[in-house]
């Protein structure tokens, strides 16, 4: 066992992101916001740019991706089906407007300023996916999770989502300098939706199956343990056909919804979520480096104000989508539970940064728009929260 | 988020060892025999020398220490200290005599089959720790952790940590030929004993204040996370003045045991260890290459008989050991429960192979030892378990 890995300062991360998570989380409730929004906060204080006690290390990013992908199962979990399948095609048109429109934003503004269009493409795209995670934290803080306005919201997520990673596809594609061809860009969508309906259709019988299974297991802690791997599993095959783990984890929710031990697995789910999902949040919070945000540098401030920009076309693009939904709906509510952009973000402006598409100022551009959309929703959807059903 | 962290394989390999833990911790108790022995054979089975599904990387080892220090939180939180301080006497005995019997044997073995005096002192050295996260998972399955020779085998384990790792420095420092003073042998002893007393003494009331706090807060899951959080403090500091951090974690469990919300913290706990603590059992299993095992391998043959001869003086130091313990105590349960060795024998090796005092077939000897001594363990405390008091 003589390793690599620095146990001790693991530890210490841990800790301190389960302390700073609950106490900025307690404040944040204490004045009326939800409390994901003191935990993102956390995470910039104990982050790199300030304290440095959580650092951006793969080991706590193993913490954080394990709690995002519990944390969507559970959602999964309390998620019905059904009525998701009801709200599909408005939901499908809230993601679809929610990408184009930001998209185009994106472009434009970037265009504007005197960059290049490949750099204008990433930008754009990097503004088109809402984050789940952040979403459906404070749905279901808010208890609306089961509303209209709130499966309305996961489900064009969930497509946000899926879309997403084929669009990273195809601009990665250019990015490279490789030709798009449109079959590429079919097969990858083709896998994205394909695994999420074969997630469903396979993964129903399955999970049947395997709660009939843990039924007759005497030892400790098989419904929990046997639940977390089969969402692991389905997480690890999105992952596999190139969509998104935590995309794979909610259907696997959704499915083991189905079974008669879905409030079980729940109880036995709800601790493990509470330890490891502020982790996630945590990690979102300590990605942010406030030393290039400060306006008094000088050098800061033509990504600022590119930032502000782009946190502004795409506030308000994914903000109208919620516009095209339908029934009687508070569109309002919707569209800005399509705003925080989160992880698929970050990941678009890695991807640009590391390929060259993205040069150093318009990353940080990329980010400033990624963290304000995420910080600026919790206590909007707060503020514009329906009635409970 | 672009990382080098393989995100997929992560989630493949927690899936795999989870339900590769339950289904053989099952099989094995349908066949009389603790889970933990189902899950260390599932582990050899996932391991890099057969299946593969588990490999031995950072990642993993990351989720196997969160486990094991989960488990002795756990632990610690079902201890009753002032129970435990009762038998302090004997348990000192039987950790002493369970250090000297098996360092003795295992010296005078190795130095007959021909080797130097220093390979010799790191063979017995690592014959002398006692598993306490084996010990006391095995403790808990058969429900005897709460009877006399439970707290007298968990105490004594606990003082051969401790002062395993005491050991430990001091050979380390011997194999780098570096001169042994006094003077560093008895600041690394006070160093790691005044650490056990200190968390104690300072956790105690450290501890009820945590609760008054928590008891303060309105957002979910907090009593969990905090306590969680103070067991990986405590077991952080543990590892800062280089004392184990599952001692830590002991600890820490044992003075939360003593505030007035144990029992609820003990059930917010038990879903997060049952999911966690497996795959510190599968990584151990894991470890072990069978390839190295086969007698039928010529080149082998060697290893094999210092391994076997090194099991026998590691068994028979450990199991003499607990007839050091007086009063009306099971002695053969005592001494069967000291015979595991695992992390600390395996920490141990690692050094030693990596100093050069040990030479590679040496090295697989005392994994052999450390193996079969933790592999023999819980069939025979179950079979030698007294009578529930």
């Amino acid at each position: 066992m003589e390793h690599g890995l620095n146990v001790g300062a693991l530890f210490l991360a841990f800790a301190a992101a389960l302390i700073g998570a609950k106490l900025f989380g307690e404040l944040a409730e204490r004045v009326g916001q939800p409390a994901v929004l003191g935990e993102l906060l956390a995470g910039v204080l104990l982050g790199p740019s300030v304290l440095g006690l959580v650092p951006l290390s793969d080991a706590v990013l193993e913490l954080a991706e394990i709690g995002v992908v519990l944390l969507l199962f559970e959602v999964g979990l309390e998620t019905d089906l059904e009525e998701l399948m009801r709200v599909g095609a408005p939901a499908l048109a809230v993601a679809l407007a929610g990408m184009l429109l930001p998209f185009a934003g994106g472009y434009a503004v970037t265009v504007a300023l005197g960059h290049s269009a490949l750099t204008a493409t990433f930008v754009g795209a990097a503004l088109t996916a809402t984050s789940i995670g952040i979403t459906a934290r404070v749905l279901s803080e808010l208890k609306v999770l089961a509303t209209r306005e709130g499966q309305i919201i996961l489900g064009a997520a969930v497509v946000d989502d899926v879309l997403g990673l084929v669009v990273l596809a195809i601009v990665s594609k250019v990015a490279g300098g490789g030709q798009l061809e449109a079959a590429t860009v079919a097969r990858s969508g083709a896998l994205a939706i394909g695994f999420l309906v074969a997630a469903i259709v396979i993964g129903i019988p399955l999970g049947r199956r395997l709660i009939r299974v843990v039924e007759l297991a005497n030892v400790r802690g098989v419904l929990g343990a046997m639940s977390v791997a089969f969402a692991l599993l389905v997480a690890w095959a999105a992952k596999a056909v190139e969509s998104a783990p935590i995309v794979g984890a909610f259907a696997a929710g959704m499915v083991l919804a189905r079974t008669n031990r879905r409030h079980d697995i729940d109880s036995a789910l709800k601790p493990v979520v509470d330890i490891f999902a502020p982790v996630f949040f945590i990690y979102v919070g300590a990605e942010v480096n406030v030393k290039l945000l400060n306006p008094a540098v000088p050098e800061n401030r033509p990504a600022l104000l590119l930032g502000l920009l782009l946190t502004l076309v795409g506030f308000l693009g994914k903000f109208a989508a919620g516009f095209c939904a339908w029934g009687k709906v508070r569109r309002a509510f919707i569209g800005a539970g399509m705003v925080p952009r989160g992880e698929v973000g970050l990941i678009f402006a890695s991807v640009g940064l590391a390929s060259g598409a993205l040069p150093e100022p318009v990353f940080v551009s990329v980010l400033v728009a990624v963290f304000l959309t995420t910080f600026v929703a919790p206590p909007l959807l707060k503020l514009l929260r329906p009635r409970a059903s």
